[in-house]
Parts: structure tokens; C-alpha cells; sequence
């Protein structure tokens, strides 16, 4: 697939607070624009393009909310 | 990540009422947005641009509703 | 975050049966419209946009999907 | 909330079969979109819409997934 | 509902393999716009607007992702 | 459905490391693109389309995290 990026920071979905969790939600998202798009130069091009779209920005958010469904899950919820 | 912005307000997912889970959703949901565009005068600049637009209104409910799922499990539906 | 509005009516997800759960989801939807949208007056504004909206009405669908799968399972699928 | 449209058919989740269980799914989601837009003939006007739009039929197929999900956990699959 | 449309190939969502858990989720979520758009000239006018369409091709990903998600849990992940 | 697309790689959800269930979502969510759109010269055609687009990319970042909720619990978390 990819020998350059990689996906899971750690190789882990275990953090140790919801913060942290948060934190590696974001990653996970960031980590699939930069796989499917590995050109950083047409990154730094497109990121204005979503931080200044509120369309975008929302977006972002319900994906990010997906990824820390499941990271929320593994953790147990840091019950 | 962000040594800024806390991602998750009081690092926990537990609240003590459905009415608290729903509020940290919608906080949540807006500080993912808040990473995503640090700049607060260009958040201010979009709010109106959302808050005034049908479409994407439904679209930040449904970035709610997921995140609210998760913290709704997270306190085992307040049973 | 807000005094005025309530998010949850009742303060629970849970109800007597689904087909309160299903009015609960809907409220639930809509409530996150009206605290992204405190104005009344332009709410109102927006109420047809949407509702003759073919593509829109299919979003509001899939929101209101999302927040009963939480009441619903909070409600143990009323079994 | 409404008193003509009844949100679940039967006021239950619980079905015989799979089929009768995606039947369901579809009915929800049609029965979400009828309250929503309860003028019976905008729905019509609006049928053709979204029945002739690739994009719109895509986004109502993930309605109904969503619905599905629910569904077939609440009858435990169907196992 | 239909009676010419069966929704669920088999009426079961228990499959053999994660393979056929595959080709079920497109199934259903194919099912699904045959239901909608019952009139077999009319989607065969439509497939190639979504084929040849970089932004449909994703959200039909999305459909099949959640299609699947439930077939895969129906069938405890085939562990 | 058919005979060409393997749709899932190796025929199993099980991975030995939340690192090999990313990729493996990542292949999922691309092999439901080729079997919707089998040509291969098209899907080369289409691939800068999306690769270019802040939009897209974000969107297929949804549809990975959705493949990805599921493999994880396939998994356990790898807990």
C-alpha cells in the first residue's frame, strides 16, 4: 500500500485520556488525505481551500467524529 | 497536535445528565472545527456563513448526533 | 454553552416506545438546528428552503436515522 | 410533535425476516421525510426529483443503511 | 411495500465468508436505488452519471462501507 | 455480482496491527470504487479529479473511517 506513511501513529488505538484520544482522531484523519494525496506541495495548496470553507469544516468535524467513535471504543471510554 | 486548543473539556466523556452529554457534543463538534481553523477572526467571518445556510445546518446537526452517540454510549445511555 | 434552550426534552433518552423514541430523534434534530440557529425569525426563514428541498429533506432523513440508532439502542430496541 | 403521521409502523423495530426488516428501513425513511415535509403535494412534486438525480439516490441508500443498522440489531439480526 | 422487489438476497444477512459479506452490502445498497427508482430505463440511464463521477464513486463507497458494517456484525466478523 | 474483484483482500477482517487494518480499509473502501467502476482507464481518469479536490478528500476520509470502525471491532481494538 504505502511504505512512506504511516497510518496509525504507535500502531495503537490505546491512549491513555479522552484528550489524547481526541488528539489521535485527528491524526487518523489527517493520515488518509495525506495517503490518498502524497504530493505535500498539492496539500499545503488545498488546505486553505477547507480551512476557510465552512461546508469543508463541517465535514471535517463528522469525520473526525467517526474516527474517535472508534478509538472512544477501544478504550472503553476511559471509564 | 495543538498545544492550544483542548480538544475534549474536562478530559472525560462522562457527564452526569443527557442534557450535559449533549452539550459537550456540540462542544466537541466546535473544537474540532476550532483545530482545524485556529485563526478565530476567519471562524467569526464563516459563523454567519453556516448559521444562515439550511444545508449546512442539517449537516452540523448530523456531526452532532455522532459525536453524541459516542458519549451517550460512553455513559451507557444515563440508564 | 446555553441557558434557554433545553437539548434533551425530559433529560433522557429513554421512552415508552419506538414510536416516541422517533419523535425524540426528530426533536433531538431539530434542537441542534435552534441553538446553531438562536434566531427564530431566521429559522423560519429557512424552514421552507428545506422542506422543498428534495436533497435536504434526504439529509434531515439520514440525521434523524443517526440520533434514533442512539435512542434506540438506549432503549434496548424496545424488546 | 404530529398527530396524523405515524413515525413506526406497528410502534415496534422488531420484524420476522431480514426483508420485512429492510421494508422497514424504507418506511422510516420515507416516514421522516413526511413529516418534515407533511404537504402531500410538494412530496409528490418533489418525487421525480430525487428518483431521476444519481446523487440523490446514492444519499437515500445511505439513509436506509443507517435505518437497517437499528433494525437488524434490534432483532439481534435475525441469527 | 414491493412485491416484485426482494431487498434482502436470500431474506438473511448470514453469509459464508467476508467476501459474500461483500458482495451483499453492494447488493443491498443496489437493492435500495431499485426500489427508489423502479423503472429499469431510468437507472440505466443513471449508472453511468455516478460511474463516471469521482464524487458519486465516493459516496457509494460510503453506502456499501455501512451496508457492510452490519453485515459484518450480523456474522461476528466471521472470527 | 462479480468475478474478477477480490472485495476483500485475503478474504478475512483480521489483522495482526491497528497499522494492517488502516491499509486494509483503505483497499476495502478502493475495491468498492473498482467494482462500481471496473474500468481501469476511467478510474485513471478519475483519480487526479478527486486527489485534487479538498471536497473529495475529505469525503473519502469519511468513507475510510467507516471501514475502519468496523475492522477494528473485527479485531477487538487489538486490545
Amino acid at each position: 500500500m504505502s511504505d512512506q506513511v504511516q497510518l496509525v501513529p504507535g500502531n495503537t488505538l490505546i491512549t491513555d485520556t479522552p484528550e489524547e484520544g481526541r488528539q489521535l482522531a485527528i491524526k487518523l484523519a489527517r493520515l488518509t488525505i495525506k495517503i490518498t494525496q502524497p504530493d505535500a506541495a498539492m496539500r499545503e495548496k488545498l488546505r486553505p481551500v477547507y480551512a476557510e470553507n465552512a461546508s469543508m469544516l463541517i465535514v471535517i468535524g463528522a469525520t473526525v467524529a467517526a474516527e474517535f467513535a472508534t478509538i472512544a471504543q477501544a478504550n472503553n471510554y476511559w471509564r
